[in-house]
């Protein structure tokens, strides 16, 4: 807090990606000095930290000398090397979210169990050790389709996870130790984001709604105020959220996505300890960004305003499919002529089929407006090679 | 447009304060590499620009040595060497908004005459050589007090000009080739921006209030949407914004402030062909930002949207008077928890009274609140030494 006020704080953010890029943004506005530890020269960060480091996250050295660059340590994505992490709070360094939290993340069965521990609702699981545990479990009838299996360890955006519907399915299970979840009847997703600081304030984001691309497994898009659920289920959204950040006595932002089921019931699905996807509509629709809340989380700072300014819709800007190399937009300009248009290039410099090359954000003050304005947008700004 | 498509193009500004900064935030959304020409390293662009390029804006060579590096020409300021601007025109660079006008815009008296000759209203106003002959005008009783004087070229930010309300004040008279004019009698002031693209595209966003410190001759806030002006001033205003970037032929943005006098006349005071300081609160208020809408039209793309999100009012930060040296504010966590805050540090190592440091944006569906919190923060945020 010294530091901020004379404007030498250095933050440093493991990885160098999209999410970390927008934090940057933010950070900029303070006048923080940012610090980006990533191996790749052309991240998303690169051209925009204040000092970029090359290095992997998953290496102990290169994790460990960074975070002695730095006077407070934040991240952007969970698969870190927690080992240097734990060493570097023990000689004094900041760290927020706490590295037990990552590891906590960084594993789907943990995540499972702290649910289960703290009687946060989501639906039943089972573990295994491997694929062909699955199988002879399925063979022995005591696991019956259609079900979801999650690996533990290594999952990220899509990755990672299987839905068996039939037996045909069964081929595409996931090699490796994992969990199984019944399948959900989902009647729809949500999604609400909360913040916590050191002094224990909390605060929501208002829920959104996320629909999902089946064939790319990633948010197709979001609408922000959520849409066709009730008060109750609302309110329900938030006190979990504001519950599960509290039970895990962290600091920071936790994005948690919500499956409503055909009943009514809100399941958690799966959380992570940072700022998301589904929060990008923020940066132009409410008062306070996820990246601003994260650093006023971060710094322990009081949490800002999570009033809606405007009704977004966000769309994601994957790589087209059937496209691969340097990256070529298609139709920028006409997708800025329509009114309430934001555009977010991540400044990835190659692009394949599905990668996440940015977003837009539609506002507009009748949300009916910006959703039909997205579905324009969406075939109109295309990522080609 | 080309190479925005391709991720590849070199946008150039000239110079690294805090309008060029604010508009690299905005160019890091497009993937835009940003070229920033400064003579300060430590200049508020210098840590957040792909390149820094340390040269003087004054200096022919380091001009056109720049403007060498990149595919499109900006700037945040109009006192630069045209000289080298007109060369790299010739030579093919595209400068945007044109060398002419920023070598119009360089001299209070040529302005003047723009709008004289253009049937735009502003205060009559006689041309003197020095300092002497506004003396013996005074003497000969052709000039009569009160009067303002501005100082042809060099004036910036409340320098550069003298007003002389009695006959005490002709000390405080300036050096130097200079206009008066006669003193208008202030109802108000008021502001407004323009932006047009080389397509012909004309947008104008919403006129603030704008309220001045009288000791610093500095804005001290602004009040959007303005109050207390019939809707056929308001739109007068704008018409008038539009017809002198028209009259102009200029593409870029263009910030235009007005007075209105004591019976309902509005008047042109001065203008600046860049973002500007009256349109800052832009960011969180407006749908698009002065400084996207800048580079929107720079690049001759789509105007924004100038709809308002919700009301704001944005306050300056300046230096406290008695302090000079190493930046250190106080109240940062204290106006961070007043809902609705939004504050913008420029990254100025030094501060010194009355120096911008940065500004604070406060948005609320009220603009009632908006101002009264906007007191509150005045007196909680401060930058010292």
């Amino acid at each position: 807090m010294e530091k901020i006020l004379s404007a030498d704080l250095k933050l440093g953010i493991i990885a160098g990606g999209q999410l970390g890029k927008m934090l940057i943004q933010e950070a900029s506005k303070w006048d923080i000095i940012t610090y980006v530890l990533d191996d790749a020269e052309n991240c998303p960060c690169a051209g925009l930290a204040n000092v970029f480091v090359k290095g992997s996250r998953f290496d102990f050295d290169a994790v460990y000398n960074f975070g002695k660059k730095v006077d407070i340590l934040t991240f952007e994505i969970e698969s870190i090397n927690v080992e240097a992490l734990f060493k570097l709070k023990e000689e004094g360094l900041k760290i927020v979210p706490d590295p037990s939290i990552l590891q906590l993340f960084q594993n789907k069965e943990k995540q499972k169990e702290f649910y289960v521990k703290n009687n946060l609702p989501t639906s039943p699981f089972t573990s295994y050790k491997d694929k062909d545990e699955v199988l002879q479990a399925v063979e022995k009838k005591s696991l019956r389709l259609p079900f979801v299996q999650k690996l533990k360890t290594g999952g990220y955006d899509g990755r990672g996870v299987s839905v068996i519907n039939t037996e045909a399915d069964l081929k595409d299970l996931l090699e490796g130790e994992c969990i199984v979840e019944e399948k959900v009847d989902i009647h729809k997703e949500i999604a609400v984001i909360v913040a916590r600081n050191e002094s224990g304030e909390v605060k929501t984001f208002p829920a959104v709604d996320m629909v999902f691309d089946p064939k790319a497994n990633l948010v197709k898009h979001l609408v922000c105020p959520v849409l066709d659920i009730t008060e109750a289920q609302h309110k329900l959204a938030e006190e979990i959220a504001r519950k599960l950040i509290t039970d895990l006595n962290m600091c920071g932002l936790l994005a948690i996505e919500f499956f409503i089921d055909a009943k009514g019931n809100i399941l958690v699905n799966e959380s992570a300890p940072r700022t998301h996807n589904s929060g990008h509509h923020t940066i132009e629709g409410i008062v306070t960004s996820q990246f601003e809340q994260q650093l006023r989380a971060v710094l322990n700072l009081p949490l800002g305003s999570t009033q809606i300014k405007m009704p977004a819709v966000m769309v994601n800007l994957l790589g087209e499919p059937g496209f691969e190399g340097k990256v070529k937009y298609e139709g920028f300009a006409e997708a800025l002529a329509i009114e309430g248009v934001n555009i977010h290039l991540y400044g990835k410099k190659t692009m394949k089929p599905f990668r996440k090359m940015g977003h837009i954000t539609i506002i507009d003050k009748e949300l009916d407006n910006a959703v039909k304005k997205s579905e324009i947008v969406k075939n109109t700004l295309k990522v080609k090679a």
